[in-house]
Protein backbone atom coordinates (compact mmCIF):
# COMPACT_ATOMS: atom_id res chain seq x y z
CA UNK A 1 0.00 0.00 0.00
CA UNK A 2 1.03 3.64 -0.73
CA UNK A 3 0.00 6.85 0.55
CA UNK A 4 -2.41 7.18 -2.49
CA UNK A 5 -4.50 4.82 -0.95
CA UNK A 6 -5.67 6.97 1.29
CA UNK A 7 -6.91 9.63 -0.78
CA UNK A 8 -10.05 7.89 -2.24
CA UNK A 9 -11.09 7.83 1.36
CA UNK A 10 -10.23 11.84 1.89
CA UNK A 11 -11.95 12.83 -1.24
CA UNK A 12 -15.43 10.35 -0.26
CA UNK A 13 -15.23 11.88 3.52
CA UNK A 14 -14.91 15.66 2.22
CA UNK A 15 -17.75 14.81 -0.26
CA UNK A 16 -20.09 13.08 2.17
CA UNK A 17 -19.81 15.84 4.40
CA UNK A 18 -20.13 18.37 2.19
CA UNK A 19 -23.21 17.00 1.09
CA UNK A 20 -25.20 15.70 4.56
CA UNK A 21 -23.53 18.54 6.70
CA UNK A 22 -22.67 21.26 4.67
CA UNK A 23 -18.85 21.11 6.71
CA UNK A 24 -15.83 21.59 4.82
CA UNK A 25 -12.50 20.13 6.34
CA UNK A 26 -8.95 21.03 5.90
CA UNK A 27 -7.23 17.71 5.08
CA UNK A 28 -3.45 18.07 6.55
CA UNK A 29 -0.63 15.60 5.22
CA UNK A 30 -1.13 11.73 5.17
CA UNK A 31 1.52 10.04 6.59
CA UNK A 32 2.58 6.62 7.64
CA UNK A 33 1.92 5.99 10.94
CA UNK A 34 4.30 4.66 13.38
CA UNK A 35 4.18 5.51 16.61
CA UNK A 36 1.43 9.01 16.26
CA UNK A 37 -2.43 8.27 17.28
CA UNK A 38 -5.61 9.10 16.69
CA UNK A 39 -7.20 10.65 19.19
CA UNK A 40 -10.70 11.85 19.76
CA UNK A 41 -14.12 11.30 21.28
CA UNK A 42 -16.47 9.60 18.83
CA UNK A 43 -14.98 6.98 16.06
CA UNK A 44 -16.52 4.61 13.25
CA UNK A 45 -15.07 1.80 12.37
CA UNK A 46 -14.92 -1.20 9.97
CA UNK A 47 -13.72 -4.03 8.52
CA UNK A 48 -13.02 -4.76 4.96
CA UNK A 49 -12.63 -8.01 3.39
CA UNK A 50 -11.18 -9.13 -0.40
CA UNK A 51 -9.54 -11.27 -2.67
CA UNK A 52 -6.45 -9.55 -2.88
CA UNK A 53 -6.62 -7.78 0.70
CA UNK A 54 -8.26 -7.60 4.25
CA UNK A 55 -7.97 -3.97 6.15
CA UNK A 56 -9.62 -1.68 8.34
CA UNK A 57 -10.99 2.04 8.19
CA UNK A 58 -11.52 4.78 10.50
CA UNK A 59 -12.47 7.81 11.36
CA UNK A 60 -12.54 10.01 14.96
CA UNK A 61 -14.25 12.92 15.55
CA UNK A 62 -13.99 15.47 18.83
CA UNK A 63 -16.93 15.96 20.47
CA UNK A 64 -17.76 19.11 19.56
CA UNK A 65 -17.32 18.87 15.86
CA UNK A 66 -19.45 15.70 15.91
CA UNK A 67 -22.20 17.65 17.36
CA UNK A 68 -21.92 20.78 14.99
CA UNK A 69 -22.40 18.08 12.32
CA UNK A 70 -25.56 16.76 14.36
CA UNK A 71 -26.52 20.23 14.31
CA UNK A 72 -26.24 20.94 10.51
CA UNK A 73 -28.02 17.71 9.31
CA UNK A 74 -31.46 18.03 11.92
CA UNK A 75 -31.35 21.29 13.15
CA UNK A 76 -31.00 20.48 16.63
CA UNK A 77 -27.61 20.04 18.96
CA UNK A 78 -27.57 17.42 20.91
CA UNK A 79 -26.23 18.27 24.61
CA UNK A 80 -23.49 15.40 24.38
CA UNK A 81 -22.48 12.15 22.11
CA UNK A 82 -26.12 9.88 22.48
CA UNK A 83 -27.33 7.46 20.60
CA UNK A 84 -28.38 9.63 17.70
CA UNK A 85 -24.81 11.12 17.25
CA UNK A 86 -23.39 7.17 17.23
CA UNK A 87 -26.08 6.19 14.73
CA UNK A 88 -24.80 9.34 12.32
CA UNK A 89 -20.94 8.37 12.71
CA UNK A 90 -21.94 4.64 11.82
CA UNK A 91 -23.75 6.10 8.93
CA UNK A 92 -20.30 8.25 7.70
CA UNK A 93 -18.54 5.39 8.06
CA UNK A 94 -20.27 3.24 5.89
CA UNK A 95 -20.82 6.20 3.46
CA UNK A 96 -16.92 7.42 3.24
CA UNK A 97 -16.04 3.53 3.13
CA UNK A 98 -18.81 2.73 0.60
CA UNK A 99 -17.75 5.73 -1.97
CA UNK A 100 -13.91 5.00 -1.33
CA UNK A 101 -14.94 1.24 -1.73
CA UNK A 102 -16.42 2.33 -5.39
CA UNK A 103 -13.22 4.55 -6.22
CA UNK A 104 -10.60 1.98 -5.93
CA UNK A 105 -12.83 -1.10 -7.80
CA UNK A 106 -12.15 1.38 -10.06
CA UNK A 107 -8.39 0.59 -10.15
CA UNK A 108 -9.25 -2.86 -9.86
CA UNK A 109 -9.15 -3.45 -5.87
CA UNK A 110 -12.14 -4.86 -5.00
CA UNK A 111 -13.02 -5.45 -1.46
CA UNK A 112 -16.79 -5.96 0.73
CA UNK A 113 -17.49 -4.31 4.29
CA UNK A 114 -18.15 -5.29 7.20
CA UNK A 115 -20.96 -3.70 9.33
CA UNK A 116 -19.70 -0.70 11.36
CA UNK A 117 -18.97 0.10 14.98
CA UNK A 118 -19.02 2.93 17.11
CA UNK A 119 -16.84 3.79 20.01
CA UNK A 120 -17.38 7.03 22.06
CA UNK A 121 -15.37 7.69 25.14
CA UNK A 122 -13.46 11.28 25.63
CA UNK A 123 -9.66 11.15 24.71
CA UNK A 124 -10.03 7.43 23.18
CA UNK A 125 -6.96 6.23 20.68
CA UNK A 126 -7.47 3.87 17.96
CA UNK A 127 -4.67 1.04 17.25
CA UNK A 128 -5.20 -0.90 13.81
CA UNK A 129 -3.56 -4.23 14.07
CA UNK A 130 -2.15 -4.94 10.67
CA UNK A 131 0.98 -6.02 9.51
CA UNK A 132 0.38 -3.91 6.52
CA UNK A 133 1.64 -0.17 7.18
CA UNK A 134 -1.06 2.24 8.45
CA UNK A 135 -1.84 5.37 6.93
CA UNK A 136 -3.57 8.63 8.93
CA UNK A 137 -4.83 12.04 7.70
CA UNK A 138 -5.58 14.74 9.91
CA UNK A 139 -8.19 16.64 9.08
CA UNK A 140 -8.62 20.35 10.73
CA UNK A 141 -12.19 22.59 11.10
CA UNK A 142 -13.00 25.26 12.93
CA UNK A 143 -15.34 23.50 15.15
CA UNK A 144 -12.98 20.58 15.65
CA UNK A 145 -10.80 17.83 14.62
CA UNK A 146 -11.09 14.56 12.78
CA UNK A 147 -8.86 11.93 11.35
CA UNK A 148 -9.21 9.32 8.99
CA UNK A 149 -6.67 6.18 9.56
CA UNK A 150 -6.66 3.38 6.61
CA UNK A 151 -4.75 -0.07 7.03
CA UNK A 152 -4.62 -2.90 4.55
CA UNK A 153 -2.68 -6.07 4.80
CA UNK A 154 -1.06 -7.37 1.47
CA UNK A 155 -1.96 -4.96 -0.55
CA UNK A 156 0.15 -4.83 -4.27
CA UNK B 1 -29.27 -15.02 13.92
CA UNK B 2 -30.29 -16.67 17.44
CA UNK B 3 -28.59 -16.44 20.86
CA UNK B 4 -26.92 -19.73 19.92
CA UNK B 5 -24.43 -17.68 17.69
CA UNK B 6 -23.03 -16.34 20.71
CA UNK B 7 -22.24 -19.99 22.01
CA UNK B 8 -19.08 -20.50 19.48
CA UNK B 9 -17.33 -17.03 20.52
CA UNK B 10 -18.22 -18.03 24.14
CA UNK B 11 -16.28 -21.48 23.56
CA UNK B 12 -13.52 -20.10 21.73
CA UNK B 13 -12.76 -17.26 24.32
CA UNK B 14 -12.57 -19.17 27.14
CA UNK B 15 -10.25 -21.63 25.03
CA UNK B 16 -8.05 -18.89 23.74
CA UNK B 17 -7.36 -17.53 27.51
CA UNK B 18 -7.33 -20.68 29.26
CA UNK B 19 -4.59 -21.47 27.40
CA UNK B 20 -2.78 -18.55 26.69
CA UNK B 21 -3.11 -17.29 29.93
CA UNK B 22 -4.78 -19.95 32.37
CA UNK B 23 -7.11 -17.16 32.72
CA UNK B 24 -10.75 -18.57 33.75
CA UNK B 25 -13.91 -16.14 33.28
CA UNK B 26 -17.12 -17.16 34.39
CA UNK B 27 -19.85 -16.18 31.97
CA UNK B 28 -22.96 -14.59 32.51
CA UNK B 29 -26.03 -14.96 30.78
CA UNK B 30 -26.42 -13.79 26.87
CA UNK B 31 -28.84 -11.00 25.99
CA UNK B 32 -30.16 -9.78 23.18
CA UNK B 33 -28.34 -5.98 23.66
CA UNK B 34 -31.23 -3.30 23.46
CA UNK B 35 -29.97 0.36 25.45
CA UNK B 36 -27.15 -2.24 27.22
CA UNK B 37 -24.02 -0.58 26.72
CA UNK B 38 -20.97 -2.77 26.90
CA UNK B 39 -18.00 -0.75 28.81
CA UNK B 40 -14.48 -1.14 29.23
CA UNK B 41 -10.83 0.31 29.14
CA UNK B 42 -9.94 -1.38 25.67
CA UNK B 43 -11.31 -3.47 23.25
CA UNK B 44 -10.84 -5.45 19.84
CA UNK B 45 -12.73 -5.48 17.28
CA UNK B 46 -13.13 -7.07 13.60
CA UNK B 47 -15.07 -7.02 10.99
CA UNK B 48 -16.54 -10.08 9.16
CA UNK B 49 -17.96 -10.83 5.60
CA UNK B 50 -19.46 -13.40 4.10
CA UNK B 51 -21.46 -14.12 1.52
CA UNK B 52 -24.46 -15.16 3.47
CA UNK B 53 -23.98 -12.35 5.79
CA UNK B 54 -21.60 -9.54 7.14
CA UNK B 55 -21.39 -8.24 10.72
CA UNK B 56 -18.80 -7.30 13.77
CA UNK B 57 -17.22 -8.67 17.06
CA UNK B 58 -15.72 -7.09 20.10
CA UNK B 59 -14.56 -8.10 23.02
CA UNK B 60 -13.89 -5.37 25.58
CA UNK B 61 -11.61 -5.91 29.16
CA UNK B 62 -11.75 -3.80 31.92
CA UNK B 63 -7.76 -2.08 32.23
CA UNK B 64 -6.85 -4.54 35.52
CA UNK B 65 -8.33 -7.85 33.65
CA UNK B 66 -6.15 -6.98 30.91
CA UNK B 67 -3.18 -5.97 32.68
CA UNK B 68 -3.42 -9.42 34.89
CA UNK B 69 -3.60 -11.73 31.22
CA UNK B 70 -0.70 -9.80 30.05
CA UNK B 71 1.21 -10.70 33.25
CA UNK B 72 0.10 -14.44 32.75
CA UNK B 73 1.32 -14.56 29.40
CA UNK B 74 4.42 -12.64 29.99
CA UNK B 75 5.77 -12.85 33.38
CA UNK B 76 5.49 -9.05 33.84
CA UNK B 77 2.62 -6.34 34.69
CA UNK B 78 2.72 -3.60 32.21
CA UNK B 79 1.98 -0.43 34.78
CA UNK B 80 -0.80 0.87 32.31
CA UNK B 81 -2.36 -0.35 28.97
CA UNK B 82 0.74 -0.04 26.52
CA UNK B 83 1.16 -1.00 23.08
CA UNK B 84 2.16 -4.41 24.43
CA UNK B 85 -1.36 -4.45 25.91
CA UNK B 86 -3.07 -3.47 22.74
CA UNK B 87 -1.26 -6.31 20.79
CA UNK B 88 -2.33 -8.61 22.35
CA UNK B 89 -5.92 -7.42 22.59
CA UNK B 90 -5.61 -7.54 18.95
CA UNK B 91 -4.54 -11.06 19.21
CA UNK B 92 -7.08 -12.50 21.23
CA UNK B 93 -9.78 -10.54 18.72
CA UNK B 94 -7.94 -12.49 15.80
CA UNK B 95 -7.58 -16.19 17.59
CA UNK B 96 -11.48 -15.74 19.23
CA UNK B 97 -12.83 -14.34 15.80
CA UNK B 98 -10.36 -17.56 13.71
CA UNK B 99 -11.69 -20.10 16.38
CA UNK B 100 -15.78 -18.79 16.64
CA UNK B 101 -15.19 -18.91 12.19
CA UNK B 102 -14.14 -22.65 12.42
CA UNK B 103 -17.07 -23.68 15.03
CA UNK B 104 -19.56 -21.58 12.96
CA UNK B 105 -17.71 -22.96 9.07
CA UNK B 106 -18.76 -26.55 10.48
CA UNK B 107 -22.60 -25.20 11.12
CA UNK B 108 -22.08 -24.22 7.11
CA UNK B 109 -22.04 -20.01 8.17
CA UNK B 110 -18.88 -18.77 6.22
CA UNK B 111 -16.95 -15.57 6.42
CA UNK B 112 -14.06 -14.09 6.05
CA UNK B 113 -12.54 -11.52 8.75
CA UNK B 114 -11.28 -8.65 8.11
CA UNK B 115 -8.14 -7.08 10.80
CA UNK B 116 -8.75 -5.88 14.16
CA UNK B 117 -8.71 -2.65 15.70
CA UNK B 118 -8.07 -1.86 19.33
CA UNK B 119 -9.49 1.17 21.21
CA UNK B 120 -8.11 1.77 24.18
CA UNK B 121 -9.52 4.72 26.78
CA UNK B 122 -10.87 4.78 30.09
CA UNK B 123 -14.81 3.85 30.10
CA UNK B 124 -15.10 3.71 26.62
CA UNK B 125 -18.41 2.44 25.12
CA UNK B 126 -19.24 0.41 21.80
CA UNK B 127 -21.83 0.04 19.90
CA UNK B 128 -21.99 -2.13 16.49
CA UNK B 129 -24.43 -0.80 14.27
CA UNK B 130 -25.99 -3.67 12.36
CA UNK B 131 -30.04 -3.83 11.09
CA UNK B 132 -29.53 -7.61 12.86
CA UNK B 133 -29.63 -8.19 16.61
CA UNK B 134 -26.71 -7.77 18.92
CA UNK B 135 -25.82 -10.13 21.10
CA UNK B 136 -23.83 -9.40 24.65
CA UNK B 137 -22.25 -11.57 26.67
CA UNK B 138 -20.98 -10.74 29.81
CA UNK B 139 -17.95 -12.32 31.56
CA UNK B 140 -16.80 -11.92 35.52
CA UNK B 141 -13.43 -12.79 37.13
CA UNK B 142 -11.68 -11.93 40.33
CA UNK B 143 -9.22 -9.81 37.90
CA UNK B 144 -12.06 -7.92 36.37
CA UNK B 145 -15.21 -8.05 34.06
CA UNK B 146 -15.27 -8.63 30.30
CA UNK B 147 -17.78 -8.54 27.81
CA UNK B 148 -18.10 -9.96 23.90
CA UNK B 149 -20.31 -8.97 21.53
CA UNK B 150 -21.79 -10.37 18.20
CA UNK B 151 -23.60 -8.79 15.57
CA UNK B 152 -24.83 -10.09 12.30
CA UNK B 153 -27.04 -9.04 9.45
CA UNK B 154 -29.08 -11.19 7.76
CA UNK B 155 -28.08 -14.63 9.37
CA UNK B 156 -30.70 -17.05 9.01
Amino acid sequence: MNVEFINPFLSSLINVLATMAQTELTPGKPKVKKDEVAQGDVSGLIGMVGPQTKGSFSITFEENLALTIMERMLGERPDSINEDVTDMVGEITNMVTGGAKNLLGEKGYEFDMATPVVVSGPGHTITHKCDGPKLIMPFTSPDGNANIEVSFDKLA
